[in-house]
């Protein structure tokens, strides 16, 4: 699913304007990227940008405005980027190598007629903040901005080569998740409204990359009560389909604030 | 234990000079602060420092040099501020509200001759990233520096009220540490070289603020594979001393690396 972008007419005017604003507008020399996942029911997919007229992959990421703490603002980068917003974000870490964007940024090479004010701020050094967002895929639909023309879910065994650290970025995110799945809601943010135990159990397996056991699995979830079960349709071969379960939202923060203590 | 300094005579020009030349040495708007705890057989404590002159205390930190990563930074801030070096570090956070240093900093009152670049430099809206230093309280003798008087290990729940928003990010240190515990090597960087089967239990009911089962903890850190037991000197009234115990390094981290699993 990619949607292109239509504005090129005016693009390039538009990303001018945006760099000779920034020193004004944004702090220096901090970015934000976010880490955008997604599962479809059978893997953990992250939303790539490519950046217009050359084959430059990203995450989605921008510049703190002054007035914003940061936490706000990378919302606000997102929903300009992706068009995505309300998503759950979780800041996970600061990437501060000096070197991490020392050369020069391909992708804004034909920007030569940038004052060199400009040229200055977007090539000074920058550190950037990681936030991750969990999301439902079936629910959005991203949309490229001005500075790229394809937004699109990828596979996390797909990814094509991605500017800067910004793989770096992605491995420690996942890093994170992993090591902190008891303190975050990520069934919750990432299954459909209603689920089998065995999709429960891929988006498991998934992110910690290992199987688990189907019984001890089913047997946790069950005693942690924040499942709730439905009833079967009575059609043709329903007693062979599986129950869905859907979590009880309340139970199941409460359960995530003090450690879910199922892996 | 807490030391003073005696430099006081040329104290106020070697910090002038410090933030004239702040904007030329230092990454604009960005600072770091050090969580260091220790353990003292009891509790654990953090390392505070206070302010010249004035009843102010807060943690040890200060900005990034241009030319470093951040990670080693904040080494050469810790150094400098404390005297206390090769240091086991975790970077926690990034604190980014707006308004986290909106108010003028009083300690600094007193330096109105600064050049006015110097005060917007300091008055500019700083973001700080937290890290937490894990330390043996006995092997170090912290000092403080220019800008402060006292540095000393003070009780988590003897904490004097701090500058800015220090005691957050204490609190949001210590909730990582819980969190990430099966993860840091949190035993071997507190405990002493040497230590009780009750004394690393109390360690971790201090870190997780709850009463853990004796047999319990005791049967799985023996089952991890991870100490080595000391026999006992044969001393009068040894056979009732206990164990002594000692980590086996190589296989300690690398339970730490997979995630020890005994919370």
């Amino acid at each position: 699913m990619s949607n292109e972008h239509n504005s090129s007419l005016t693009l390039e005017t538009n990303i001018f304007e945006y760099f000779e604003a920034a020193k004004d507008r944004f702090l220096p020399g901090i970015s934000a990227d976010a880490v955008i996942l997604g599962y479809d029911g059978q893997h953990i997919k992250v939303l790539l940008l490519k950046a217009q007229d050359v084959d430059i992959w990203m995450l989605p990421g921008g510049f703190i405005e002054k007035e914003y703490d940061i936490d706000i603002a990378v919302h606000r980068i997102v929903k300009a980027r992706t068009g995505l917003e309300e998503l759950y974000f979780q800041q996970f870490k600061l990437f501060g190598r000096s070197d991490r964007n020392a050369h020069k940024q391909e992708h804004l090479k034909k920007f030569q007629e940038l004052s060199s004010a400009a040229h200055d701020w977007i090539n000074q050094r920058f550190i950037t903040v990681g936030y991750f967002a969990l999301v439902h895929i079936e629910d959005v639909a991203p949309k490229p901005d001005l500075f790229t023309n394809i937004c699109e879910w990828v596979a996390l065994d797909q990814l094509p080569p991605l500017i800067l650290d910004h793989q770096e970025i992605i491995d420690t995110a996942l890093t994170y998740l992993r090591r902190q799945l008891n303190y975050l809601p990520v069934g919750i943010n990432l299954l459909p409204e209603r689920f089998t135990m065995s999709q429960f159990q891929n988006l498991y397996e998934e992110i910690l990359k290992q199987k688990l056991d189907r019984g001890n699995f089913q047997r946790k979830m069950l005693k942690l009560d924040i499942l709730i079960r439905h009833e079967k349709l009575k059609k043709g071969g329903a007693h062979k389909a599986p129950y869905l379960y859907e979590f009880d939202s309340d139970k199941y923060h409460e359960k995530v604030r003090n450690g879910i203590g199922f892996i």
